[in-house]
């Protein structure tokens, strides 16, 4: 296709679909009472980007008058990835003295670690310094660049050391005091205590990890055209294994399928026929945690494109030529030489989380509990968000008594439904499994929950009666996954509080305490799902929507490149991304070793 | 100003400046028959990038008509810089079998690396895979990423050792067998034997140098900001010096105090005044291969910018923290605390040249010989080019008799004007320093040189006055500069005389021997100097141009633009390097520590 051609159609087919997509966030149906609540609850928060209201500067002119200004909360924020950036964003600084400490000093677009691998995109595009994040607050917020060491919580205190270990003028080890301190300092690779793993894996968590993914895969080929090796030898070094079927490993074999079959294969003429790309999963479906549909699709497409899918494997070790597996249904052990191995499964506890874990009581857990306040369980004035951190629903089973007791104002020892009805809104927010349940059962009102084994309405129960029919709830209480958009919308939802922390002391806003009486202060963290993509290669994706739906193909790679880049930090990389992919779309992507 | 109105008038200034540059290198003027020989002995060559001339395929048909195929000479080429790719772009490569040995797969247009330390330029914005570069070739060109390790003369073998150690299947090492070696492999850094620079120091040779500059840059600010530091300790990591003051350390300065007051004291307030940057210059002034004029306009602008300029001292160590230098002048020693150094001096041997060298009976010599037509001295079939070599170029006064001898046809025993006419040609391309002791003299016509001392026209001269007539010219031998334009040239001459061997052993095209009668079979190289750049920061520049001209300021940074724009190698580094213009200009550089 003519190149004019082709950067005509990229602007104006990026064009049509980023209105689609606005139009689409747009339309929503608001079909029952339950979704009105739903709605409502979440007009206030929204992502990481959408969020644009101005923090609230009123609490400063008190200050300015009154002279006397109050010591401001000290808030130390461990972390800049997706839940810290989201939480300093949208922070209302005026009332916090607000100090952030992480070895990063920038942010990082997480989900396009992928394309950096293969340089579909740069690893600049997907950056922005917190500096610049921060700085609209004129400073006030402090950025160290540096590792926490130890979290003292019974003196509130973190200790920390800068990552800059040569040529420093001055002491590189200094510690903090907090009032409040949020962490938001995200896992790290799990290798299962997998032999040879840390050694000869590549990792696909950081910026750095992309890279270098870049410059190794250029070296394999590089290798298997030297002079002097046998067919066998060279297969071996063009023999690239992803080990772990999720999102993104099997995004990032789709980007190596695509970078060797556009651009390596032209370039390196003599070996195009001796690449293999395996991936191995130890479920029985790539994909696992998506639709079924695009599981399946998703195989389909990479056994057309070639792409070896192994599953049912357990990866047992691997050595510097070898990796090991065992056969989970033959339980035989395998082993295949390889030239690359990319490790993408699951996520591990940083050392210093675990090391805070044991001083609250959970050192046998995890991940970090926090209750749906984000407060981390066993100690005070620590939350926890993000990939560190997951959030420990209350049963509702748990509280069914209090609630039936709560509701039964009369206490006439049965449950009408208009007395149902008047606590429901406050069980939903409390207890989110009721939502998921009544969507489950596909019932629009909350009454229906009350209708008898056969169907009928009934107009009260007792309690065995409530048990019962609230007794399938907590089946459908989720474990948040590792993902972006939980922990940017922990962050957005946790500045929130912090902001409006005052006004609620005295009017509440959360649900009513059905244990304790009076009302919880704010209302608990709600995830809301608003889909989930796998790009697939040769400009095709797969994605899950809200509402079920379920999209694949071409078009849904074009809406995939219309979110990722309305979803961009900032405008800087919006544009540094587009011309990326332009510059793949017209150029090829480059395959110089650096 | 206006982002669009900037866009604009971006766009508007590059388009503008291009046309004045084509048109002022189409116009030139050609004012004597010594410049005409000139122009036409250049006609063919030209530099990288100009030359668009499709290499021959004459001898392709013959070949495949006899069936029995000569065997192809074997040329192998060491490096990809500027000397290797400029002479593998023009190499006819029917006639040879062609391998390339480096240990970077890609080619550095290196006058841009100054730009990359502060991320005014993307790293890989000014590199070009040389796979890309060759493959036109149809893959007949191998390419090994690998390192020489040694040139066995004797048995016309290199050994080499491909750069990747770990984790490849089959043997690392080879070695290949050459009928035409070419040595391009260029120079590596000279430290004087200092004691601490190769451990405390950065250099700028390599794109990964850049790379490793710019982050330190961010370290030293990161640093200086963390808690706890006194002011001096702040001030010491904010202290950037720079060893060296040719054109790459200036331009490093001058890039890194753009950084520092466009972009870095926005994102890092507090300690804005605390940066300072030092050049340490061993001359008296720093630009001194430059033109007086824009020597001082550079020490006027660094003064003007704050960047302090220690002339006449030289560096004796250097240490972690400290730099010690004593100063030519007063023979007293100084020292000042330091948070980075960049070394930027001079150029040194690769060590397989070296070795080379000294098997060839060069041991004591700092870069390789080579004759006029860049063989190597002392060894047959061998070429150098580039840093890592240079011409030695023959004096007229070794061989005035024997031109003497052949210029007087009637053996009188004196030369007329006509005798010394008819070798004047030949002379002029055997001798270039003639030519350039002409321009001295500011003569137009060679006749001229054998006016008297009193400046009388002559009708001849004997041998004695002869030789006294070109006495002087051996006094304009210059050694060339290590330059890219040099190397440039240098590999487009080489591919040229390869391209015409065939035709040139049968009808020589250079210049008479004097000595032992018959023809050279090339003309020998000869060097036309194009300018040359000292871009000064703040959107200034100076140049030297041909004809003694110099240009300064921001009309010159615009030139530079348009100069370095078109000079690319490619168009898609051409796009990428105006792309990262534009975007420094729209959204500044980026801080970001990867």
């Amino acid at each position: 296709m003519n190149f004019l051609m082709k950067i005509y159609l990229l602007s104006l087919l990026y064009h049509d679909l980023l209105i689609f997509q606005i139009t689409w966030l747009q339309v929503k149906s608001q079909r029952s009472k339950v979704h009105r609540i739903r709605e409502n609850y979440w007009l206030s928060s929204g992502g990481l980007i959408a969020h644009a209201d101005s923090p609230s500067e009123g609490g400063k002119s008190i200050f300015e008058l009154n002279q006397k200004v109050p010591q401001k909360k000290k808030v130390v924020v461990l972390g800049t990835g997706w839940a810290g950036t989201s939480f300093l964003k949208d922070l209302d600084i005026s009332s916090y003295d607000v100090q952030v400490v992480s070895p990063r000093n920038y942010f990082a677009f997480t989900p396009l670690l992928p394309s950096v691998t293969c340089g579909t995109v740069e690893a600049r595009s997907i950056v922005e310094p917190v500096r610049n994040i921060i700085k609209k607050r004129n400073g006030e917020i402090n950025f160290w660049e540096a590792e926490c060491l130890k979290i003292d919580q019974a003196n509130r205190k973190i200790f920390c050391r800068s990552i800059i270990d040569e040529n420093l003028a001055g002491n590189n080890e200094f510690s903090l005091q907090y009032d409040y301190l949020i962490i938001a300092i995200g896992a790290q690779v799990n290798t299962f205590n997998t032999s040879g793993v840390l050694e000869h894996c590549h990792f696909l968590k950081e910026v750095e990890d992309a890279q270098k993914i870049r410059r190794t895969v250029i070296d394999c080929f590089e290798k298997a055209v030297l002079p002097g090796l046998t067919e066998e030898e060279r297969k071996t070094n063009l023999h690239f294994v992803v080990v772990g079927g999720g999102p993104t490993g099997i995004e990032f074999a789709a980007e190596l399928h695509d970078f060797v079959h556009e651009d390596l294969v032209n370039i390196y003429p003599s070996v195009k026929d001796l690449v293999n790309i395996t991936v191995i999963q130890s479920g029985d479906h790539i994909l696992n945690s998506f639709d079924e549909r695009i599981s399946s699709f998703a195989e389909r497409k990479f056994q057309r494109d070639g792409i070896q899918v192994l599953t049912g494997h357990r990866v047992v070790s691997v050595s510097d030529r070898l990796i090991n597996m065992k056969n989970k249904t033959t339980g035989n052990d395998d082993s295949m030489p390889h030239g690359m191995v990319v490790w993408s499964t699951g996520v591990g506890t940083h050392p210093v989380v675990k090391d805070f874990m044991e001083q609250v009581g959970q050192g046998n857990r995890r991940v970090l509990a926090t209750d749906e306040w984000l407060r981390v369980k066993g100690c005070e004035n620590v939350y926890a968000l993000g990939d560190c951190a997951t959030v420990d629903q209350k049963k509702i089973m748990e509280d069914i008594s209090e609630i039936f007791k709560a509701a039964d104002k009369d206490n006439s020892g049965t449950l009408t439904i208009e007395e149902f009805q008047d606590v429901i809104e406050d069980v939903i927010i409390r207890y989110p499994q009721v939502e998921l349940y009544l969507n489950s059962k596909h019932l629009f009102d909350v009454a229906d929950l009350l209708r008898d084994t056969d169907g009928n309405d009934r107009l009260e129960v007792d309690i065995e009666g409530f048990k019962l029919a609230l007794s399938h709830v907590d089946t459908q209480m989720k474990s948040l996954p590792a993902t972006a958009q939980v922990a940017a919308q922990q962050g957005a939802y946790l500045s929130r509080c912090f902001n409006i922390w005052d006004k609620c002391k005295d009017n509440p806003e959360g649900p009513r305490k059905f244990r304790s009486g009076g009302r919880h202060e704010f209302r608990p963290f709600r995830y809301r799902h608003l889909g989930q993509f796998a790009p697939l290669g040769g400009e095709q994706a797969a994605a899950e929507l809200p509402g079920d739906w379920v999209s694949m193909g071409h078009s849904t790679q074009w809406l995939w490149y219309s979110v990722y880049a309305s979803k961009q930090v900032s405008w800087r990389t919006r544009f540094l991304v587009i011309g990326d992919w332009s510059r793949r779309y017209i150029f090829g992507r480059d395959s110089s070793r650096i």
